[in-house]
């Protein structure tokens, strides 16, 4: 059954000045449209009052072309639905012969697109990224969302709108959601901030791709974690800056050895929380170096916060934000962990001095952020429900995390290293030895275990192998048995 | 009263070595917390069970902790609130010497942004811009939009999300809602295209930044309408295209001229539904023309066909996209106008051929679109609500348009002349002799009419003057005494 809008009117140019009488117009514009697959089997077609109303005729003309229509098969009437296209439509040999409004449409003659496109990264359609279930990384646990409390928001809100909420909203985001969030920043984070620096976004990739349009050029050099986050990497090199890879170690990003590689980097970008993907957390010391560094070089830090809200074995480090006193840092945060990803909403905290130039780039690139969602967060936060949520899932995920770090002991005993399994959704295992991980992640996937492979996040050659795991969307007695699967896998 | 995210516990970095009993510590931090504004008066205070849990700590420290901070203070306890941060602090006059974590945050050293942020236009805060009401361009009749439906459809869809809607979405849009817009714009537009082609964005300023990026390199020549959308032209000056004015009369684009100023341009961005801000439909002569040269000098057409869905003098003309045969065509839907703004919801159609450079461009900006919306839309259209809103609300501004022109005729006489009211949900009304449009905007927006200046859409000197006003927001009733206002704003 297709989606038609029902009852939507095909661009009929009738002219009255034509010698062939109106219904004949009417019935040769509707068949040709059938014919030409215009409109198709199953959609539907206005009555003919509102046809005649359309067209600014009289009701006769319209009845009459229908009645024609229905009798030779074009038409049909079903009950409920009213008239509709046939399904069994009559000249169906006639078809190619008449359907020259369909030439193909391969390109013809040369057409120039933007160089960037040629440097971009392939479409991510690895194997690994298309399934929900065991090991998908950045999964939540769907079934323990409080969708009754969510959808009894989302029913109010949309109930109420008014004439202002109809129409465009605040480029930066609603006010009443940027001052929550600098309340809840400002206590659970450290940050230092007020509402008039958060803007509110799609997600960390809109707050990368903004942050990368108003800092970087196009041969600006950036620092980036080696291993490191691939879909950040991607936009800065569609950008064309040089990418600097940095090692990192326990202890987050080596700012020495940044310093050694590029000693006037314009921007490093961070994940001190939770290194993506090896799950390190930076050491206070490390911070105060990178925080010194861009200081001293003019730089900036841009932090992406992801997965700070769940942490199982210490309390959480202050944010780079927080010690900043220079002004050096972009604050990048995400609700896609801790409410949902499609929800698409997170924000920046940006500097006071950058907002004007962030906002002016942002408007251009899509108006501002829709407002519904935005207010349903603001009450849901507002609230206590999400305190409450963050709460809950931190021990269910403690609880995941643990029965799958037990699990991988059991099954891969000393060959196997668990990394970063203090905070956050997802777990990284490194082989000893090197491993075939992105041949043994396709496999995988066959079976239905969405393992995302480490050496794919490498730029350069890759120094260690193995597997980045999620655990948000598993349940506990379902984690076993996929490590069991994934060990059967890597064995083979 | 604050709208803090209730029971959310600050970073208490605990140390169970130092010889400093826990409660102690506890007291500290938030009494340091509170000091230096990290969590201020009205934000709620987990419970002591809540924070001995997070701690990790027995419940007895934070008691003691508790007791001394609202003894002294600090907190208070609030009926229904359970603890609070006081409201009237002690050492008020002490906050300034404490408050070491929060020096100016201004700029400190030099600091480089991307140079493409010395050319963003500034941002759009024209006071004509502010308001909604008379004139307001863009602005919907949110009174009569069918509310009660779609919240119903809302709150479905929202009560209904299972794990697979939880997740990031498809980075081309919902199957669903693309499948309904194809066979839309078939029926509607006469378009050639099916689902595949589509790619849902958030409205149409995405769209042609996505456009932009894709087909265009800095210095590109670009086509533009003159005068012609001031948004469009912003985000084609950001990426360092080149802008050629290309002059319309009441036939549209002028491709001849077009042609004279720059044969090889790479792209033409076109409004041929509704010249935006001049209001004329380009003819089929010129529409040929265009397509023909398209086609001669490798170049692209996009066609913003906003607007297209109400016309109220003539049938509408098959849009540019299903007229053209090879492939040149990038075509530009929004439900702004449609459905209403704040929805952030658009299209666009692609040739197939650019289907994947577009996405992997896209996604990298913001992944993809939220879902909800999407199939919210998706059951509007597929019930036959679209249809039927499109059909009530033409008939509505069919009325409004006609007030709006003979109050003009009334006010203005033959010292103005009324362009573009055979569409849309704005008209032009040019004056005879050059008038200082910007400046009559600005004081009619302190009378609350947001009439655009019509110079402010010229690149290059103004040809003409006069307002852009919108009608879709404006009771009929309201109408003649708005614009005896703006007669009397205009006379003096």
């Amino acid at each position: 059954m297709t989606k038609t809008p029902s009852g939507t009117a095909p661009i009929l140019a009738l002219d009255r000045k034509l010698s062939k009488p109106l219904h004949r117009q009417i019935y040769d514009a509707y068949r040709t449209a059938i014919v030409e697959r215009r409109i198709r089997p199953g959609q539907r077609i206005p009555s003919t009052r509102v046809l005649a109303v359309e067209l600014g005729v009289s009701r006769f003309p319209v009845l009459n072309a229908y009645a024609q229509l229905l009798a030779e098969g074009y038409f049909e009437s079903r009950v409920g639905a009213g008239t509709v296209v046939s399904g069994s439509l009559p000249e169906q040999s006639a078809w190619k012969k008449l359907a020259v409004g369909h030439p193909p449409r391969a390109q013809s003659g040369p057409r120039s697109v933007a160089s960037r496109t040629s440097i971009r990264p392939k479409r991510e359609t690895h194997a690994w990224l298309t399934g929900l279930g065991a090991f998908g990384v950045g999964q939540v646990a769907a079934d323990q969302f409080p969708l009754h409390i969510w959808s009894n928001l989302v029913a109010k809100r949309s109930r109420s709108m008014g004439a202002k909420s109809f129409h465009y909203g605040d480029q930066m985001g609603t006010s009443g959601l940027r001052e929550t969030i600098a309340d809840y920043l400002r206590t659970a984070r450290s940050l230092n901030c007020e509402a008039g620096q958060i803007m509110i976004v799609s997600g960390s990739q809109q707050a990368l791709e903004i942050t990368t349009r108003v800092l970087l050029d196009p041969g600006s050099h950036v620092w980036v974690e080696n291993p490191g986050y691939h879909l950040a990497k991607a936009v800065l090199a569609v950008a064309g800056c040089q990418l600097v890879p940095v090692p990192v170690d326990q202890e987050g990003l080596n700012v020495a050895e940044g310093i050694k590689l590029s000693p006037k980097a314009r921007v490093a970008l961070v994940t001190p929380s939770h290194q993506f993907p090896l799950g390190h957390t930076m050491s206070a010391s490390r911070r105060l170096q990178l925080l010194e560094w861009a200081q001293r070089s003019g730089s900036w830090v841009v932090e992406d916060d992801y997965d700070s809200e769940y942490r199982y074995e210490s309390m959480p480090i202050a944010s780079l934000q927080g010690l900043d006193v220079n002004s050096r840092v972009i604050y990048v945060g995400t609700f896609s962990k801790v409410i949902f990803p499609s929800l698409r909403l997170g924000y920046l905290v940006l500097p006071p001095d950058l907002v004007e130039r962030f906002v002016s780039i942002r408007s251009l690139m899509d108006l501002g952020p829709s407002t519904l969602f935005q207010d349903v967060l603001s009450d849901f936060m507002g609230e206590g429900h999400f305190a409450r949520h963050i709460r809950r899932m931190r021990t269910l995920y403690h609880e995941r995390r643990t029965v799958l770090v037990d699990s991988i002991r059991r099954a891969f005993g000393s060959g196997a290293e668990v990394l970063g399994s203090e905070a956050g959704m997802h777990l990284t295992v490194v082989w000893r030895n090197q491993l075939k991980d992105v041949e043994i992640a396709n496999r995988a996937a066959l079976h239905h275990l969405w393992a995302w492979p480490l050496s794919h996040f490498y730029l350069g050659e890759a120094r260690r192998s193995g597997f980045v795991l999620g655990f948000g969307g598993t349940p506990v007695e379902e984690i076993p048995a996929a490590v069991r699967k994934l060990r059967a896998i890597v064995a083979s």
